[in-house]
């Protein structure tokens, strides 16, 4: 991935393990905006709490470099992990002569323990030297924890006739679960782009994008301490600044929805030990906050996502699961589908043959279930996966 | 189990599987006072409606019976699903000179499947021949379904000098996941005493007991459509009607509740796949309702009972689960305890040392886990197992 003005460079730092990627750092030539989201969990990592510091809650600030680690989350460990937070930004300010400030950083692996600063403070000076205008893909292969694949994205965006880049890389495997908020994140990502923007506009426009992205996905529904997205715009295009109402400004916002719907999406192929992903959609809700509540509570039943992963269109389950979700419902008006396969009308099932249909259809490994609720017109939809036995797995033997 | 007055039955009437009791009768010799408490989904299977119905909002009404039966809901099954379990309790009093509003029905088993009518004519008069005053024993047999053992549980308690008995069956160990309301449970169970009670005492007594027992255990989370709890008092005691307030009332209400804690506790331990039990208390909160709020999602969290199963005191993760119940917190005065092991103190781990008890105490299958939120003085406490690969196993092959 190659945006203009952007630079990126990762070492293997040994903070968890030896010989792997685990210290990143992205740097803009020029000081760039940066609008950011972060976990609305009221157990906020140290990382997260320096950022939010940093950005302030108005506009966004200008930074020039964010330092990124995995194999520690830097989380629950108090005024030491806030010093060291603050410590591996005036590292990265040293070495690239910033001031500290104008760096931020994100953590994310285990919960707990003592952030390595020995380690980090030996891997600086080469991360420094390391950085390249291609470095940005070697910083997402440093940020990976489960992930078994780095992810990235590029759109292009036409404005003034020309096309500005939009770039983004994230990770995120498991404690993949999303919270409404107006800053607020599920995973790791980091975005990039050469447009110049107004910085009001670029803040909302993240928020925006990150509602309609990352906080509509769903893997374990566990919310967690690090959640994160910083989105730089250097202004390297020169373009005159995006900002809202205009015909650009559309353009941009929607192509910056489209790069987090699919890193989004891409954190979901990836869910720990997931076989199967699911568009979860409920249509026909009175409000647009019902669908929403019904879906999520379908995506995080663990009956549900058993009953996916065994490739059963148990369409009992994913009933009790929507009745349970807090939302008043017409039973007798239900209707459900898997793909375009009708396996519920009238809050009664259609039977073997439907089902078999059904069967066939979750034999992919993708598939979509609609639940209409014969009450209104609002909708929502989740990204799901399953939840299977090699799920329990990973996370049985995480710190081991 | 013996209580005076009441009869069991049961009998093998092939209704998912041959040769296994799966139909079940239980008649007191006299109309007993029936309190209920019932599911809150808003999917109700077929006999919880009708259930609701007969005994109606208010007080308490009488009935004779019960007939239940397992490997079928009868849930999701529309109009012929309502008047199949009016017909069932028909085909009962037919059989047993009763009338029909005189008897009670429950179902568990799959959803969406059509009750096999055919099979359950065919055995009830089998069904009421075998009554006999040891049958709800066999009754406690032939209402499980993943369950691995029948569960039951008496109780005494003194009234008038004399000792009258109370008595409980019970299922369940998979779709279990319990909602605050009036009139709720989690599961099936039933409850004999010989009792004299106040219809309206009766009722409130069950409501709490219920609160403090069925509503408290949590294995998967998923409220089922089929949850029922009935309560009946026959007053072959011939005791002065039980209310409230009196020491009597508070003796048989006491005796109630241990009797529905014992039963509770049971379900939990026979929970699917469950090979670690675990009280999850939440202290230092500032009101009940935040502390049972977090409780609830501490034992929900798959990452939490992952970690369970793998017998990791991974305590990040239950911070992490507090973090987003939807509760302030103030993560620096966070305190865990695993048993009487101090694992986090003001929010951070107490080291490898501390660890390595509390990692002690998980292999023992069963364990506390105590967080204080230092807030304030309100507490609850939830009873939950782990979420093993064995659970996957189960759920993802249940219908097959």
């Amino acid at each position: 991935m190659n945006v203009p003005g952007f630079k990126g460079s990762a070492v293997a730092a040994g903070i968890k393990y030896a010989s792997r990627l685990d210290l990143g750092l992205i740097v803009s030539e020029r000081p760039a905006l940066v609008a950011g989201v972060f976990t609305t969990n009221e157990v906020k990592a140290a990382p997260v709490l320096l950022d939010m510091e940093r950005l302030g809650n108005d506009e966004p600030r200008k930074a020039g470099a964010i330092i990124v680690n995995s194999g520690n989350a830097n989380a629950c460990t108090g005024p030491q992990g806030l010093a060291d937070a603050r410590e591996m930004c005036e590292l990265v300010a040293a070495a690239l002569d910033f001031s500290p400030e104008e760096v931020l950083v994100a953590s994310t692996g285990v919960i707990g323990a003592p952030m390595p600063m020995g380690r980090i403070r030996a891997a600086v000076p080469a991360l420094a030297a390391g950085l390249h205008s291609h470095g940005l893909d070697e910083v997402s292969h440093a940020i990976l924890t489960t992930d078994r694949c780095p992810k990235s994205a590029v759109r292009a965006a036409k404005i003034e006739g020309r096309l500005l880049t939009l770039g983004g890389i994230a990770k995120g495997a498991g404690m993949i679960g999303p919270r409404m908020g107006p800053r607020q994140a599920t995973m790791l990502a980091f975005v990039f782009t050469d447009a110049e923007v107004d910085p009001m506009w670029w803040q909302g426009a993240l928020n925006r994008a990150t509602e309609a992205s990352f906080n509509r996905i769903v893997i374990d529904g566990d919310t967690s301490t690090n959640d994160t997205v910083l989105a730089m715009a250097n202004g390297m295009a020169a373009n005159v600044p995006v900002s809202f109402p205009s015909v650009d400004a559309t353009v941009l916002e929607n192509a910056l929805a489209e790069l987090l719907q699919d890193l989004a999406r891409q954190i979901v192929m990836d869910g720990e030990g997931a076989t199967k992903h699911v568009t979860v959609t409920v249509c026909g809700a009175r409000t647009t906050e019902d669908a929403d509540r019904i879906a999520r509570t379908i995506a995080g039943s663990p009956l549900v996502k058993t009953a996916f992963f065994g490739e059963d269109p148990n369409w009992g389950r994913i009933l009790a699961a929507a009745g349970r979700a807090g939302v008043s419902l017409s039973p007798m008006h239900l209707s459900l589908n898997v793909n375009d396969t009708p396996i519920v009308r009238r809050g009664q099932g259609l039977g073997e043959e439907a089902e078999a249909l059904a069967r066939e259809a979750m034999r992919q490994g993708e598939f979509t279930v609609t639940l209409d609720l014969g009450l209104g017109r609002a909708s929502a939809q989740i990204l799901t996966c399953d939840l299977s036995v090699e799920y329990v797995r990973i996370n049985a033997d995480y710190r081991t």
